[in-house]
């Protein structure tokens, strides 16, 4: 097979995990399931004979914690955004220091997948279809009508589970997402991305010249310490920020999505989190010191303080940094209100 | 009216209140509704023109904790149960250092009263039938079919609002709790009495001659220093412990009830203190720093951490000298089970 280039991706931000996201230590670097960091399990996921060492694109705070999990692999190259400008700017950088022959393989740094041998499947299966010039996007089989999720229509078939993309479809509201799900031809969209190097440039070339000038800008003007790369930060600030979904993706003609099955989560909020966690017989898990008597569904993670629940179902419950927060596992996606995710 | 000489009770112990009444402040110095603890509590519902000074009965670790908490009214005496023996023999010893003309209202100290004004009306009429000779037992008019309490059904009328005791019955199981309450004949045992010491130590002669013989010598032999009065270690230890219900009110022959409603609580568990909480219109409260959204029902109580919660209902969280305790509402009879509550 064709050496795959991983390029991961650590931005955003997100309140829907506090208390557990806060301290300045951002949720790709904290070890939320598993023995590892969500981050480290991402460089994990791309390591072996067919993968470059990965290019890790992240902003200035991340620094620190990228060199110290990366581990003794390291990285091909840490690319220092000077400011965060969603992931079109982002994976443009990327693209533009790699030859324009190169099978890219674009990954956020902290999602979950729990079925790593059906994700380098899928992989190969996009790689193919990479070098025939498509720009392939992971579509995730779709488990539950999810409103926070964009997603991706099927349209004819390329070869063996691989589809032209009839559209892509914003986060949709309740019904829409019942009847796409329902259907059974849409996938949410991964964020999760291949295609050659040469091929994203030229396509955003052509829907968003402007970024891609201010890019090749950057690059040539920047400067490479020891592993890392620093482009310029006065033409990359002109730059206005848009998705690779909106900038490329879904402008360009020889766009593809290879669906797949492979317990994938974004682990976006606590009910995520909570089911990417290896749970009882009683579907409880706790991550800490803990006692559960008479509870079903619950989820318990702490840093210190032992958390003791009685008689609860479908509720998580964590303890960090001096914060206490006890939600029903159905209300995660309201935590962002919380003053305290707020920063207040 | 006649003084009354109140006795204040400062036993037991509980771990159903856990972590809350751990760390040797005893459940009665806690502040745990309002403002004040529920000892201050229980000496304010007896001060006033018609009461003497309290005699409070306690343990040696219980001391500097009623001495503080007494206030500038202070205490006749502070009794210092060489050991806890139950409540008969801690009533025999508050009534031995009376006269035995005086009308004795017992009362145990971690109990919650809404309404001190019932509470006063009642015990007018209880001090009118303990001054025929009566030992007179307050009742609760029950509110659920509890399980957790004995119950006492009620004979031929007395006068007005009293009633000869007909039975005491053990705590029933839940289907007897419920004829209980539809037949409204039942009155929940709230371990308050008024009595003349006289005849609550006539009785107690007569149907536990050794307990009162003990009780006897203790005194005599026992030494006072300053409010304390210690009785005699030795003779005191002999004795089996046992309830007042089980020693006296059974078996003595002129037993009357006078039952009530005043909101009273004997804050058992979390959920009986989450009743006796001011709560907002969503039946929320909260004691400590928190932050609640889309609750019902909920109870926090925190001595430090904030406390945020989301989308739960019928939910307690108690955050207390490092320990998080969760638990339903229903479920607060089990805390008891938990490691933590039993000390590990």
């Amino acid at each position: 097979m064709t050496t795959i280039h991983p390029v991961i991706l650590c931005g955003g931000g997100g309140t829907r995990l506090w208390p557990k996201s806060r301290l300045h230590i951002p949720k790709p670097f904290q070890v939320l399931t598993g023995e590892s960091t969500l981050f480290e399990q991402a460089l994990a996921r791309v390591s072996g004979p067919d993968f470059a060492k990965p290019i890790v694109i992240a902003g200035k705070p991340h620094v620190d914690f990228i060199l110290k999990q990366a581990g003794r692999r390291g990285v091909d190259e840490l690319i220092v955004e000077p400011e965060a400008k969603n992931t079109a700017p982002a994976i443009a950088l990327a693209a533009a220091r790699l030859d324009p022959q190169t099978i890219m393989l674009v990954c956020p740094s902290d999602h979950y997948i729990a079925d790593v041998e059906a994700f380098h499947s899928a992989i190969g299966n996009a790689v193919s279809l990479a070098e025939a010039g498509w720009l392939v996007t992971m579509g995730i089989n779709p488990t539950a009508p999810e409103t926070g999720f964009g997603y991706i229509e099927r349209g004819e078939e390329l070869g063996t589970g691989a589809f032209r993309v009839e559209r892509f479809v914003e986060k949709p509201d309740r019904s829409t997402a019942h009847s796409f799900l329902k259907r059974g031809t849409f996938s949410w969209n991964s964020g999760i991305f291949v295609f050659r190097a040469g091929d994203f440039l030229q396509e955003l070339s052509t829907h968003r010249p402007e970024m891609a000038k201010a890019i090749g800008v950057s690059v040539a003007e920047g400067s490479l310490t020891s592993t890392c790369f620093h482009p310029a930060a006065t033409p990359f600030a002109a730059i206005a920020g848009e998705s690779i979904d909106y900038a490329v993706m879904e402008n360009a003609k020889k766009v593809a999505v290879v669906p797949v099955s492979m317990g994938w989560s974004d682990i976006g909020n606590w009910q995520a989190l909570h089911d990417a966690q290896v749970k009882d017989e009683s579907g409880n898990a706790s991550n800490g010191q803990s006692e559960l008597v008479d509870c079903e569904n619950v989820f318990t993670m702490s840093d210190g303080p032992r958390v003791s629940a009685v008689g609860l179902k479908d509720v998580v419950i964590v303890v960090d940094g001096g914060e206490v927060l006890v939600l029903s596992t159905a209300s995660a996606q309201k935590v962002g209100q919380l003053k305290g995710a707020k920063g207040q």
